[in-house]
């Protein structure tokens, strides 16, 4: 099989640009700069003065899709950048081949040619008892390649603004070692760029892709990963069911320029046909050993739901809505015994260690309605969440909490302080919250809503939920819609918590908007596209463009407001 | 002219039913009534069991548009509701014509016969001297048939679920007496059914609609009209300009079931053909009777904006956006004399008491972006404002206050909290706010997550944005988009103030969700269209419904948790 290569337009007006490293000269950390337009006085006299704008600098999730320079083949897959940075390491080792069962087996079957990414990769391991993941680094005083990386790209427009900034490398790494911000970076996943989830860093966002049993090839989930970076997302979770997991997920691995995540369940129920009361501890470890290897960067492991919560679901309206949460607790219950992701938790830390994949304490208890948020098996959950972190941090594995569902607004507070709480500060990672039950079709809003608040007041990463939640599975469209949604979720959040230089980006656009730099406001928004469509659909051809047809130009406030500015100046 | 009808699509699986008054028997209290179909069960051993669902009403703001049994011409205006409680007031005259000069002018205009609404209808006044505004009459202490007609309105629910609630006619009495709440019911607009706005009743949404010189014929503005309110819009605010002002508002009051607002200066600007330097008192005033007499029941009245305000908007980024703001500010710079909507306020109030015309505070000098936020001109009007309330309040003249524009969201609590600090509780009445500057395309998304939080803070009512905000005018999709938006953030704050049966619905809905009830799920969203088309997108007709495509059978959780219940049950 050969994919059809992925072709992104473009950003408008921009240009990619890198910046170095102080510590590792050799770092080229990606980012999209935006030329602006110069503004262009006209006096009574005639008289033209013209100013120049500096460019504005935002973070990029593209990777090297939007460099020029780069040729890509979604074939070959990735530049594997960090290749560079982990060959020099003496803590890892490159395996033969892959070791885990279901892997090897996939591998031999020549009916699986056909739709196999085409490259082999043999896997790096960490050699035994050597603490390699960017937590036992961060906390053995170490600063890597990858924490600078993540410094230099939070710091966009610092520099420019004179900003005297906290994101120093070293501030990165005590972050980590604090267990307060996680650095996903599989050890196989040399593809995908640094970046950093924790709430002293800007607020990210996650964005789900994969097929189900129902839908959707290969190709069209490469598309839609590339595709979601493309528009700001910056992690991706693959949540694909159905057949031929392991070798589409290949392919987005390869292909994906920001961590990705996974729920290792949803491939080891497939492994067993979909019946829960298969499921073993077996299939389960071969899977996580599988993926690991695979590049996966993060795994969300329903750890939390236990045997003894099953007994309160009949206290909900909506039950559980965790897919994982609902698999594992039923387990529990079939089989009379605890959910095994419990019981064999430090098992888990130990495979994850080796190659440095954080976990993602699934929420498997998360309020499906507003009626059952923030109850009594929630917060429970949330409790056992808490421990299994102070299990992981042992091991030295990275930990992020999966968080919110649906919650009314004056409920996301106890959420919050609950989780800093109980969880010991490790990033908070939430679905929406969505605010209201009744909005289906619209639910990246009602989400959205809820997003903001709770990322403001400390969520260090939101997952984004698109227009087609709780109906159908998103297409690209409906992936644009949901990732741009979210980034305004995030960036407000950003702005209301002071981050230096979230700022920046706002008052370019606004006043580009005061001056009537149309091309700028384009260029400069979230979807740039969208906003010339919009614009261009109702433009008049007269030559004039001090104001648009939202209010003709008699009723222009700014064009009035400039004009009374002049006015006073003489 | 003769305008083509509205036939507006029935709410699928609804009808409409009226509730009657107690005080006043003859009110007919307009709600939807959604109905649910049954919840089916089948047992192991195929013994079905069904449970009824009990039908959820919900607050309509269609009035008889969706009633099947009232014929809708709109060639003759909707039916005259409210007459029959004004004809039996001794305290209203019927003048035997219209006396603003202008209003007249264009009467007598046979060239106008064409564009002319057909009917006539004699305007009502108050009686000299007679107290005649909803708020004087509550300060008498008498309930009219208005507070009894919104206090069922608000209390819907509550009899199906036994809620004792706090919305009787007297506290609505006493809470517009207090000036907390404003009724706007213009006694020449009798086509509208009551409403109320003000922070102890359900969060109220306005739209704007309104031509510009550019774009969009009467019947494009009709048909816009009451398709917002078919969305669910509250109130209607006509921003025209351009040609044809007062036949294109009279068409829209006459067919419009909510209250409609207007900017009177907009209509004065273009009587001036646009020059702001030859406004007059004498122009504004004539303007102010003669959309008095035609119904519009409040007017945005930019009389904050001060001379003095106009030396600080040179330490702003992007000056004056409010377009009212603009204009008075502007004409007070040029003449050297302080704003006349100031200097006249009384005079302005006196025209006002005599139709029951609520103001609308303007804030002129609201913050047109993240950078100018909370600076000290906008919070200085908003002081202009506070005096201006209690003038208002001398007159019996009911009072809102305009606020927010663009606000990070961690300075939206300060507007909140100064506004009812200076504003005496006047109820709030905010655009958005926009919480970040960088979407344009997506200002409605933007906005929603400002307007939730400053609703539930205790915002009454928010104004709605679209997605052509800053670039174009609406069209009835994007009128559509951003209703429903705003419906989400309305009812998002509705549920966290704990509005006795706000929940109701989001309970029924998570319970048709949970159920499969698919059916029911799409009529009780507040966009049943959507939901139901991107759920059919993607339906497959194997018969099983109990799942849809985003997860499939296997992962569907619910269907999970509900196989896990009867598994407990046994």
């Amino acid at each position: 099989m050969k994919l059809e290569n992925i072709d992104l337009r473009a950003y408008p007006g921009s240009e990619k640009t890198y910046m170095k490293g102080e510590r590792f000269p050799e770092l080229r950390v990606g980012m999209r700069q935006v030329n602006l337009t110069p503004t262009v006085k006209i006096d009574a006299d005639g008289n033209k003065t013209m100013r120049q704008n500096a460019p504005v600098t935002v973070y990029d999730t593209s990777g090297v899709y939007t460099d020029p320079n780069v040729e890509i083949d979604i074939n070959r897959g990735l530049p594997r950048m960090r290749s560079q940075w982990l060959d020099k390491r003496d803590d890892l080792e490159r395996l033969p081949s892959i070791t885990s069962e279901y892997g090897r087996m996939r591998e031999a079957d020549a009916s699986l040619d056909a739709i196999r990414f085409p490259q082999r990769h043999a896997p790096l391991r960490g050699k035994e008892g050597r603490g390699i993941t960017q937590m036992a680094l961060a906390r053995a005083g170490v600063i890597t390649p990858e924490m600078e990386y993540v410094a230099i790209r939070e710091n966009m427009n610092a520099e420019a603004l004179g900003i005297k900034t906290h994101i120093t490398p070293e501030f990165v790494r005590d972050e980590i070692a604090r267990g307060r911000a996680v650095l996903p970076a599989n050890i196989n996943h040399p593809e995908a760029e640094p970046m950093i989830i924790g709430r002293n860093f800007l607020v990210k966002l996650n964005t789900n892709i994969g097929n189900s049993a129902l839908s959707s090839g290969i190709e069209e989930e490469v598309k839609k990963a590339v595709w979601s970076c493309y528009w700001g997302g910056d992690t991706l979770m693959d949540l694909s069911t159905g057949d031929n997991i392991h070798e589409t997920r290949e392919w987005i691995v390869r292909n994906c320029p920001v961590p990705v995540g996974t729920v290792p369940v949803y491939q080891a129920l497939e492994k067993v046909n979909g019946r829960v009361e298969d499921l073993t501890w077996e299939i389960y470890r071969d899977t996580l050993i599988e993926q690991c290897e695979q590049g996966v960067d993060y795994f969300t492991i329903h750890a939390g739901a236990l045997r003894a919560h099953a007994d309160m679901v009949g206290e909900r309206l909506t039950g559980i809505v965790s897919r994982g949460g609902s698999i594992m607790t039923r387990w529990a219950v079939i089989h009379g015994e605890e959910n095994f992701l419990y019981t064999r938790f430090d098992e888990i830390c130990e495979i994850l260690a080796r190659y440095d994949v954080a976990v993602s304490l699934g929420d498997g208890l998360r309020p499906g309605s507003i009626h059952d948020a923030n109850d009594r098996s929630q917060f429970l959950e949330l409790d056992v969440l808490g421990e299994l972190t102070e299990i992981a941090w042992r091991h030295d594995v990275q930990v992020i909490i999966e968080g919110p569902g649906h919650v009314p607004m004056n409920k996301i507070r106890e959420n919050m302080d609950r989780q800093l709480d109980k969880c010991h500060e490790a990033p908070f990672y939430t679905l929406g919250p969505l605010t209201t039950d009744i909005a289906p079709g619209y639910d990246h809003i009602t989400s959205a809503i809820g997003a903001a608040q709770i990322a403001w007041m400390g969520t260090a990463m939101i997952c984004y939920v698109t227009p087609k939640e709780h109906l159908s599975l998103p297409g690209l469209e409906d992936v644009r819609t949901g990732v741009v949604t979210y980034k305004i979720a995030a960036h407000a959040a950003d702005l209301a918590k002071g981050h230096p230089g979230a700022q920046v980006r706002d008052d370019a656009m606004s006043l580009a908007r005061f001056e009537f730099r149309w091309k700028d406001q384009f260029n400069l928004s979230l979807d740039p596209e969208r906003a010339r469509e919009y614009y261009v659909d109702s433009h008049r051809n007269d030559g004039d463009d001090r104001f648009c047809t939202m209010c003709g130009p008699n009723f222009c406030a700014m064009r009035i407001s400039a004009a009374m500015a002049d006015e006073c100046v003489k």
